[in-house]
């Protein structure tokens, strides 16, 4: 390595933006900004390669110290200051900055260079005693809670303390949580910005300030932040004093505020995207601190998206890559029912939107224990910080008393799509009791409450949601979406009301109808319970012969909902034993490879039977209606090639009967679920009696990992800890593993047959990054539940878009 | 088809030996036999291509009626009768035969063509009323039990519906059941042969018998077999009579046994192996029916291919290929304690040999029933029938009060390797009563009986049981095997004892030796329940502590024996549940897919820490004694790289420790189960971490056919029956979706590590065919049960013959 670090200051940089890797976002934003002509405080940056050089070697590279020394030479020119100088003592900041934002994760020391002498020469400098001896407790106690020991005397030293300590905080544990969760390398590593100090509390005409270039919450076009007069920029974020709004600041502060108008547009044209800006006002003279891409909510990415392709800023491609198909989730998520009157218990920050209901809790760790239970959680505290995270991932909202909306409870729960209301002031949080007051009310550990992080309201109990309202700009966001990508969308769906709904939301089909779900009703369940229990063919075909009317009427109405559209239906999968637990013979060991399936087809084929005359004769009724019905009949865990030729031919003449008996003809498919993995390696053997095929990649996860989803929870969350798998396989697919014999297995079947329909109707479906590699190995189409439609939607046009680059 | 038959007769035959798939075992023997000179009735066989063509069409095929009366035309010519001719009327039988013997499973008519009108004739030139009589009864009823019709007056439909009917009898469920159960393909078809009728119930001058070559019980080299006087064959291989010995016949009729001896001679010169040969005498004249490969016990087997290397009439490498590695299996089945004094209660014929001690059950339908409990049965019968076969197959052992040597139960029994004491005449078997009476004596169903095959002994109550001897002529053909084998043998041991079992039987290695099952023991489980209990990781290390001696005491002993050899120790494998059932929270849904193998080792990693220390400290002991080790550490369930990267590196860490601190130097590795798909198919990624591969197959099989081996039975058998599977995937290898997917393992390791150790521990380990699979995929060994050792030994031999040509 011969560059260790980066200068810039005084309108030019040794970086740019597009060094973002090696600088960091914080570090290539400033040196951005000075190449833009902008003012921000000389400075420079350690680059994330000494960082990770100072993690395998535990020192610093042999060049560095030199490096360091030609860096702050550097800032000492352009300002007339001398590093460690009794007299014009030179002061800088020493932060963190990854290639990815991690707000809050990683540590900051403030003031380096203060000791014993050169704080007076700040005091003389600035003629201000009290400032000077403000900034240098300020830096004692920065240095002592980051570093962990006294500050030293020698301001080199302090220094190089500092940086040390910013490179360890990449390892916290908080900071590793916090990477797991987002999917980020350890190989990253942290830059580190050292930078001369400008004061935000030098008096009434200092402050500092955060803002955004456009609402991150709603998307609309208008100069939005916070800032506070008199203050350094960690009291923002901290959340300790809450802030005012800019607004505020065109009358305060006009001048700067003009600058900073002029400041934050041309940032804006220049990074095309809505940015993120940190800045300060030291004796009226404007500093910029920041400029990153601004976190935003799902609303506000399409919003901005839709908006910046209108003002010709990016091309609709671009827009589609700009919002991430995870956040569209939110979109989706419920909102509080209009009709209902709200009790408002207390009113805080509208700091990220939707609707969530949950019983609070008053920690991360609580959080994480209900949540483990499958309870719904509201995570509630005084104020969050980094090591909450993992209770904020768990939990489905969360209520802080202190704190605006840059608060690092806002900041996280936007980035993770989660409810939100800030500095909610009314509230007194006891942890120690379990409980919080609002006036007279108190709420304990357990109760239930309800946010509404669009109004900022809370309220007592469990209220009534319904599903959002979708924007102008979502559908011509999701119509570009539709325009780019090849896959088609179907819907996992087992009524006609889901189906309804996954056809608003844009389903193309039905990639996966369970009918053994039909069964569990109540007036059906005792009928199957009977017909399991029959002890000769004849019971059980007259018990079959009364569930079949019932499963004829579920098919009339998915049937007539989806006309013209195709429904791929799965005849009964699971063992026998789920519909009559109390049944002792039933009971299997490994129930999950066990009898079920087409197996259960072969053994009992009179409920196939059944089923495969249900469908026809529903599809034959409609299609005398003049109803356009494309059943698509599909074998679950096939693995030989003996189960689908048989089924097929028990299918294809219950079929050909009732088509005979009705006069009608229905263009129907017969297919396989590919769940098990001798299935997918001999795709070839089984693709001549198929006419379609559709991966489970539930099952065939479990087979081919020999997981079991129901006990894999017990040691799944200790590998992703210790790296040994990057994210939990039944959410996305296990590319590797899972993912090549996939890969075989369209290769197989498209040798047999070129032009075979082949989708997904796992939870995968609905998985952006599976969605991704689905395009990529050439399937017809995914299927997922109607919430997850619009995201494949998009995350199909965008896999696309990526994978045709 | 241009020949629908094959005559042969007076010294000429238009098939031969070579002929077999065509014309049939019993078709192309008859052809030889008049190839070679000898007397055989004059005939014609119906080759299988008709008896598939009439499957296929049901009907013969067009050139067949033609071909049928120029058949019937060259016997007529020969004999100088003529088939239908009231004066002198030609008689026939319809035998089926198919290319593998089927012992009773098809039908057979005898006197075809009689009718009232031409059995005066045949009264005539016989000159024997009562037999022309008794042959036309004879005739109605077997046409009428088989043919299921009254017999008609024309012999041309006799003998169309003769033969439809031994085409039809290849459908019958017991012959599917039979090919089933010996793997034939139902493609093959039977032959069906139609001949001239001999007599050898024409007075004391006629006579009927079957003989074996060499003694098929012993493989002595004496001239073996039984004969009844005035009998048709059909009461020697019914049972029904109990026939006399052969030297008996040397004294009866001379002048016959003198030319049979003869032709013995020359038929197993000619063959070159013992044969099976049928025989009618009439009124003093000898005449061959038969000639087949004999069937013999595996002891015969042996000596007999010993002997014939001897002899000079076959070569070592032929010797090989004339046992089948199952066989192996009957010598080393336990023999009755010689200790024991016995109390027999009744004797019977030695038919099968071996030691069998069982529960008494009257019907194949209860012991199948019963052995479905995991009851070892005995199956006691009056005499056998085809129809028993599913009884017989999964008894210990078969006891007849009927029938001979020769005898359905006892061809059947030695075929199958059941030990089998027939033509008990003492015994009185009322099935209705479900018991036996001897004497005074009353066996229920449900008593415990012991039966010695090699004796003919039957006693109430459980003997106990030895293994057999091994004889001279054992050690020196597996001698034989040795010296052509490429595969290691190993042996699945977990115990000292197992291992010195395995080394008489010539293991050369231990390939899996389970650690879990020395903590079952008494004074170790309770300790073991101790460690799971445990809710600290300090006092699990506190009860590890205590598991260690143990663990260690366990590893000298077996080390101890093994000297010199590989031993292949498996880390703790199943899930902790096994060990403390009561512990609710240990309960999982699919445990075969739960927190078991690495996924142990991963979270609780101080358990395989102990584990390999147990390992090396006990090494390291021995070591110190110059006693050589070579410990093979073997990590369970691996599927993904980073397991067995991060289980090698503690593995290692340990090893390397003891070492130290011991001083001592031992060569060990580390390695990796195949168990899982995803192991299999990302070799190339887990083989840089492992020095070998053993593949657990029963693992792999469940995992890639997604069945549980606990709960398949259910329809495992039903697949069987409807072809859907060609045999238990648990028994032989599934070649094309778990064999393809081991080849795929071997090429992707090897890509790696080209000389990587790859080898096989389960129960496929030991099953011949599996064996020969595992040659031809490059396996360095396999591993088995130590009493299936010799027979992996000869297996390994033949898949090396077979693999090479």
């Amino acid at each position: 390595m011969t560059n260790a670090i980066y200068t810039f200051g005084e309108g030019r940089a040794e970086g740019s933006a597009a060094m973002k890797d090696l600088l960091g976002g914080k570090g290539a934003g400033l040196a951005e900004m000075c190449r833009l002509g902008l003012p921000v405080p000389p400075g420079f940056t350690v680059t994330t390669e000494v960082c990770n050089f100072f993690h395998q070697h535990k020192k610093f590279p042999d060049v560095f110290e030199k490096q360091l020394r030609t860096g702050l030479s550097h800032i000492e020119t352009i300002l007339g200051l001398t590093f460690g100088d009794a007299a014009k003592p030179l002061l800088v900041s020493v932060r963190s900055g990854a290639r990815a934002s991690m707000p809050g994760m990683m540590d900051t020391i403030l003031n380096l260079g203060l000791n014993e002498e050169t704080v007076k020469g700040l005091a003389d400098r600035s003629k201000n005693k009290p400032f000077a001896q403000e900034s240098f407790e300020r830096l004692k106690k920065m240095f002592g809670d980051v570093v962990g020991k006294p500050l030293p005397h020698d301001p080199m030293e302090q220094l190089l303390e500092a940086i040390q300590a910013v490179f360890n905080s990449w390892d916290s544990p908080r900071a590793i949580e916090y990477r797991r969760i987002h999917h980020i390398p350890a190989d990253w590593g942290t830059a580190c910005n050292i930078q001369a100090m400008v004061f935000g509390n030098m008096g009434e005409d200092s402050a500092t300030g955060v803002a955004f270039t456009r609402d991150p919450s709603t998307g609309e076009k208008f100069f939005f932040g916070e800032y506070l007069i008199n203050a350094q920029g960690e009291d923002v974020v901290a959340g300790i004093r809450t802030p005012e709004s800019l607004d505020q600041m065109r009358q305060t502060l006009p001048q700067c505020y003009q600058k900073l108008t002029d400041i934050y547009k041309k940032l804006e044209k220049h990074y095309r995207d809505m940015q993120d800006i940190e800045f300060t006002v030291q004796k009226g003279k404007l500093w910029m601190l920041q400029t990153r891409r601004g976190q935003r909510t799902a609303h506000a990415a399409v919003k901005i998206a839709v908006d910046m392709v209108a003002e010709g800023l990016i091309t609709k491609e671009e827009a589609l890559l700009r919002v991430e198909p995870a956040q569209i989730d939110q979109l989706l998520h419920p909102m509080i029912s209009p009709r209902i009157k709200r009790k408002v218990l207390a009113k805080g920050l509208p700091a990220s939107p939707g609707a969530a209901v949950g019983r609070v809790v008053f920690t991360a760790e609580e959080a994480v224990k209900w949540s483990e239970k499958k309870e719904a959680v509201i995570l509630v505290r005084t104020e969050t910080a980094a090591e909450d995270i993992h209770g904020m991932h768990v939990a489905q909202g969360i209520l802080t008393a202190h704190g605006g909306q840059t608060s690092h409870a806002a900041v996280v729960a936007r980035g993770m799509g989660k409810v939100c209301v800030a500095g909610c002031g009314q509230l007194d949080v006891d942890e120690e009791k379990k409980q919080f007051r609002v006036g007279k009310t108190i709420v304990k550990e357990g109760d239930w409450i309800t946010l509404d992080g669009t109004w900022g309201d809370v309220m007592v109990g469990k209220l009534e949601t319904i599903a959002s309202k979708l924007s102008k700009e979502f559908h011509t966001f999701m119509g570009w979406a539709d325009g780019h990508r090849k896959l088609k969308i179907r819907t996992n769906a087992d009524t006609a009301a889901d189906c309804r709904r996954a056809l608003e939301y844009g389903a193309e089909g039905v990639g996966l109808c369970r009918t053994e779900h039909m069964f569990f009703e109540e007036g059906r369940i005792e009928v199957m319970q009977e017909m399991i229990a029959a002890d000769s063919k004849e019971a059980r075909k007259n018990a079959l012969a009364k569930l079949k009317p019932m499963q004829k009427k579920d098919f009339l109405e998915i049937f007539r909902v989806m006309q013209g559209l195709p429904v791929t239906i799965r005849l009964l999968d699971p063992p026998l034993h789920e519909f009559a637990p109390h049944v002792e013979a039933l009971r299997e060991t490994n129930p999950m490879l066990g009898h079920r399936g087409c197996r259960l087809g072969i053994t009992y084929p009179e409920i196939y039977e059944m089923q495969v005359e249900a469908i026809m004769e529903a599809a034959c009724e409609l299609a005398r209606e003049k109803i356009s019905v494309m059943p698509e009949i599909e074998i679950p865990l096939v693995g030989l090639a003996g189960e689908i030729r048989l089924l097929r031919e028990l299918c294809k003449t219950v079929c050909e009967r009732v088509m005979q008996s009705t006069g009608q003809k229905i263009e129907y498919k017969i297919g396989s679920m590919i769940e098990v993995p001798r299935a997918a390696f001999r795709a070839d053997a089984i693709a001549p009696y198929a006419d379609f095929f559709s991966f489970g990649t539930n099952d065939l996860t479990q087979t081919t990992l020999g997981i079991s989803r129901d006990d894999g929870f017990k040691f799944l969350s200790e590998y992703e800890q210790k790296g040994l798998v990057h994210s939990d396989p039944f959410q996305t697919i296990d590319f590797e593993g899972v993912g090549e014999l996939m890969k075989v297995c369209v290769k197989k079947a498209r040798q047999i047959k070129p032009d075979m329909e082949i989708g997904i109707c796992g939870e995968h479906g609905g998985d952006p990054a599976s969605i991704e590699f689905c395009d990529e190995i050439g399937l017809d189409y995914v299927s997922c539940s109607p919430f997850r439609v619009p995201i494949a939607r998009l995350a199909s046009a965008r896999a696309r878009l990526k994978n045709v680059k």
